[in-house]
């Protein structure tokens, strides 16, 4: 820890060199990304927290890190109590503990490309409400005393292909101009990284797990473009993919850029966008269209292609997956495997397929009590061995060219226990409910969230996370707008109308606390569905996540006779789709996992 | 429809007096009420809309009115299409069709003590926008030009019996004054007429359909109040009630009064106080703190008594109710009977009860095609004859001093079709599934709306309304702030957390436009239930309403063995309580209505 203890001194004297009382340390980074590259590691850097989502404030005399439920336990783990006080989000926001710790006339900075303006308004209402000043500060401290920061990645950038694509890039532009169009405006700025990857069919090594490439763009009512990456990441060949109408510019112009707008109406997205876009927009004479990024909500809805490609995706990744769970279930039982060793072989069943190319995130090998924080991460120090009587839970994902794959599947290692059975079956009920839910088009994901908890509920239980995020194709795991969730789940992902095409997970679960999680997660797809007599356009999930269900795990006489039949239509499907791809010995294997449950 | 088109030529002429280019008029009144006494209704006077939510705007050129998907048949037949343009709301608000009509320069008003401050920004804005301006205009043109307007009812309070209220008035302000410490806050302006009736145990009987009595109140923190209510109202043996740690105003001097709270904290409820009050406060020098009335949750979370209360009312509606029942089944076959003759039968058999003070609302007794528009009005124009192969539906309620009640329930005249069967059945399964839901404490209403409505999108139906809302004791039949909805319904209902001791509707529906309307309606309390191995506190549900639901609009073949059950148990309960009360005829009747189904 003491490492930490003399960054946190360090970071305190540049402070009194900048003129400042304190500063603010979101875990982002100019694209508010929610996974970094390793030059905006700043949280990890300075405190040791190793979650993935996170803050800190640090001041004279008191320093505070900023944690969700998911990371309670990690957080302490990690981060030294003697120099940190621990506070829980959202119960606490940074704003409101700030506004609780300041003195009259302090200047608390904050770096204005790692936060939204909405924060910034807030935290600035709340602390001038105690006398005290919200300063920008785009030196940020932590750079000038990390002196081995390393520099942004400097990976070339890959075309994506026009068929996996589904569309060209020029199309793409030429949607968004039209879009400008209907909204009045001149151009829209892009500054989310997976909607610069979507919208240019770019991708890039730059961020872990997410296939995208440190950027910004501008893009215009007439279809051109403005594209600001860093020259040396672009080989010929993307800048013929990129073609005339994208005018290429160091990533480093993009500030300069944002300045030459005056009198223009440009878009920037509130929530996408950080405050310092807007400044500089502001200060150019820009009129700011303060409304979401077009690309979101077209990301977010796959075309046909990219259906195609997410199926096959999940089919390779399936056959990855099941011979995984052949191993574990012989291998767990006879001993000497750890959660590290499991996730090692899981991540060689997929390299098998000769296809990953990356982790989708990383993989949660989780056995016993783990199982029960639903964002563990196994470390050299965590790592625990998988012994009888325990259940075992994976939950991963793989980045192909083609489709992001998510899944999460329970292992009981030996007999499991009745309770376990039930729970298991419950969250299954929960599963099931999701995955055969109707509704009209345009129902928005949290009217349908309580269907996978209420077999939980009868029982006077619940899981704390949300049901179902959306997928990207080959782009991030967890991408917006949808989100199955309670309608009171932090951001507006569960007010977002659902629509053909979007893809989600469903994934309920059930943790108890010290003895085991439980989690059953697919990939589903929403489609139109035709329903006679129906007086108004529904919609239905199609399951694209092809692998079975621990039947050793489940209790059928907690099932009715229409989930029974969905649990064996599945195995059935499950059989029929990967049974083909394997060879003989893990076919069978298949069989017997896939055989109708009565 | 030419008394409506001259009042509009007045109303533009006075407007010219007043220098006014538009005036903006709504439906409710100083206490923000949903439904309003005869002196505040300006907005059916001057167009001669009779529903109980819209709006108008008059222009010198062009007005318009303003109604939700409620009311888009009634407008039509009410207002004339030749001088007013019809809008629907919330798809186009009155701030943005006046932002597309005003012209640089135009002055709008509005009357200070009939919005929310909350429109106020909303609407100035929106002018802004256009160059144009909002302007408060407390001498409100309508009232020059109605000169019969009536004067404010002038009706005696009553005292509530503390034994049915279950806490004294001067508790309650003990409440509320620890309630204002915690907010470090002086002072709480309560202007909702129920937060008032409630707090000071209070009735009266200005405002159809609900008890309560005009007047404003300011409680402070040492648990003494300001009430300003006309000096006619009050009798002696009020007074007595009241007690002298209530002192007493003319209402007129309310809007003073507020000028009085310099450098004090005051309390007042941005969605349910209007914009003078907060307007006169801050002339005055007070810091207002924008925050709930704080008597909306307690009077929400009803107590033993209030509980008690409640149940007594719905056993003896549920009386009058079967008294009903018994003879419509009769009569409507018969013929010569129409939803006016139904309504006046119903109210009949309330009032003999010996115990009815009012109906909670008006009756909407719809037979036939006037099933499908929810919240219809039987009027002399409207009134249809009750016919064979129709379904009836008849939604009321009644109050009384012991509770407010609300029910609906639909009768078949001679045989039902198969469809009105299967779509009988899809709205009762989605009424048991509410009222058997399980939930952790907390939950919020929106997260069980979907399992009212899931057996109606598995045949691609809906209905467009919300599935439970509030109830008062003795009070509003509609009141907050919990509510079971959509999440993306408007007004924050939907979200409040649901709490043990509040009451709300259970009622979803069908309606076939043209055709027959469904909805099955039971007054539902939440209570704490203690679940064997529950690792939350958990709620539920208990049914207040006992009145048959109509056996042959039943198909139990789509019911699951626990649907079937809950039925059988909850006619049997019927039976059980109601039974007794009634005579033999009756009593032989509901038990043929109550007798097992299999």
């Amino acid at each position: 820890m003491s490492i930490h203890a003399d960054r946190l001194t360090a970071l305190r004297e540049q402070l009194k060199r900048q003129s400042l009382d304190g500063y603010v340390v979101p875990l982002t980074d100019e694209h508010m990304s929610e996974y970094v590259g390793a030059y905006a590691q700043r949280l990890a850097w300075l405190t040791g927290f190793e979650g993935s989502a996170g803050s800190a404030v640090v001041l004279a005399d008191k320093a505070a890190i900023f944690t969700d439920g998911r990371y309670t336990i990690q957080v302490r783990e990690q981060v030294s109590g003697d120099h940190w006080e621990y506070v829980a989000v959202p119960a606490t926001s940074v704003s409101a503990w700030l506004a609780e710790q300041v003195q009259n006339g302090a200047r608390i900075g904050y770096d204005p490309w790692l936060h939204t303006r909405g924060w910034v308004e807030e935290a600035r209402a709340a602390l001038a409400a105690q006398g005290a000043e919200l300063v920008p500060e785009p030196s940020n401290p932590i750079d000038a005393i990390w002196t081995d920061r390393p520099a942004p990645s400097s990976a070339p950038l890959s075309a994506y292909p026009d068929d996996l694509a589904g569309r060209n890039a020029a199309d793409k532009r030429t949607e968004i101009a039209q879009w400008l169009e209907s909204k009045r405006a001149d151009a829209v700025v892009l500054s989310a990284l997976d909607s610069i990857a979507w919208a240019f069919n770019i991708r890039g090594t730059d961020v872990e797990s997410t296939p995208v490439a440190l950027a910004f763009a501008i893009v215009h009512a007439d279809a051109t473009a403005d594209l600001f990456v860093a020259p040396e990441k672009l080989t010929d060949d993307v800048r013929r993919h990129l073609g005339n109408a994208v005018r290429l510019h160091p990533r480093l112009a993009f500030a300069d850029a944002l300045g030459g707008y005056s009198g223009k109406r440009v878009v920037a997205d509130p929530a996408g966008s950080v405050a310092a876009i807007f400044d500089a927009l502001d200060a150019g004479g820009a009129k700011v269209v303060a409304v979401r990024d077009p690309v979101v909500l077209a990301k977010a809805i796959k075309n046909p292609a990219e259906v195609a490609g997410h199926e096959a995706a999940q089919l390779r990744d399936a056959g990855a997956l099941i011979r995984f769970l052949k191993w574990i279930e012989q291998a767990a039982p006879a001993g000497g495997q750890t959660e590290l060793s499991a996730a090692a072989k899981l991540r060689e069943c997929r390299e098998a397929t000769g296809q990953l190319l990356d982790q989708s995130f990383s993989t949660i090998s989780a056995t016993g009590p783990h199982g029960a924080i639903p964002h563990y991460r196994v470390t050299d120090e965590s790592n625990l061995p998988i012994e009888r009587g325990q259940l075992f839970l994976i939950d991963s994902g793989g980045q192909y060219l083609d489709g992001t794959t998510d899944i999460t599947r329970v292992v009981p290692v030996g007999e499991p226990t009745a309770e376990m059975r039930d729970r298991f079956t419950r969250v299954l009920k929960g599963h099931i409910a999701v995955a055969t839910a109707l509704f009209p088009d345009g129902t928005v994901g949290a009217h349908l969230d309580s269907f996978a908890r209420r077999p939980l509920w009868e029982a006077g239980l619940d899981y704390a996370h949300g049901t179902g995020h959306g997928v990207g194709a080959y782009l991030s795991v967890h991408e917006g707008p949808q989100r199955i969730a309670a309608p009171n789940y932090p951001g507006g992902g569960p007010t977002e109308p659902l629509r053909a095409g979007m893809i989600l997970s469903n994934e309920p679960g059930y943790y108890k606390a010290g003895g085991y999680g439980i989690r059953i997660e697919n990939l589903i797809l929403i489609e139109p569905r035709d329903i006679a007599g129906a007086d108004r356009p529904m919609l239905g999930f199609r399951t694209l996540t092809f692998v079975p269900i621990e039947r050793d795990l489940i209790n059928p006489t907690l099932l009715t006779p229409a989930e029974l039949e969905w649990l064996n239509a599945y195995h059935a499907e499950v059989l029929a789709k990967v049974g083909p791809t394997l060879d003989d010995e893990h076919r069978t294997w298949l069989s017997a996992k896939c055989a109708p449950i009565s």
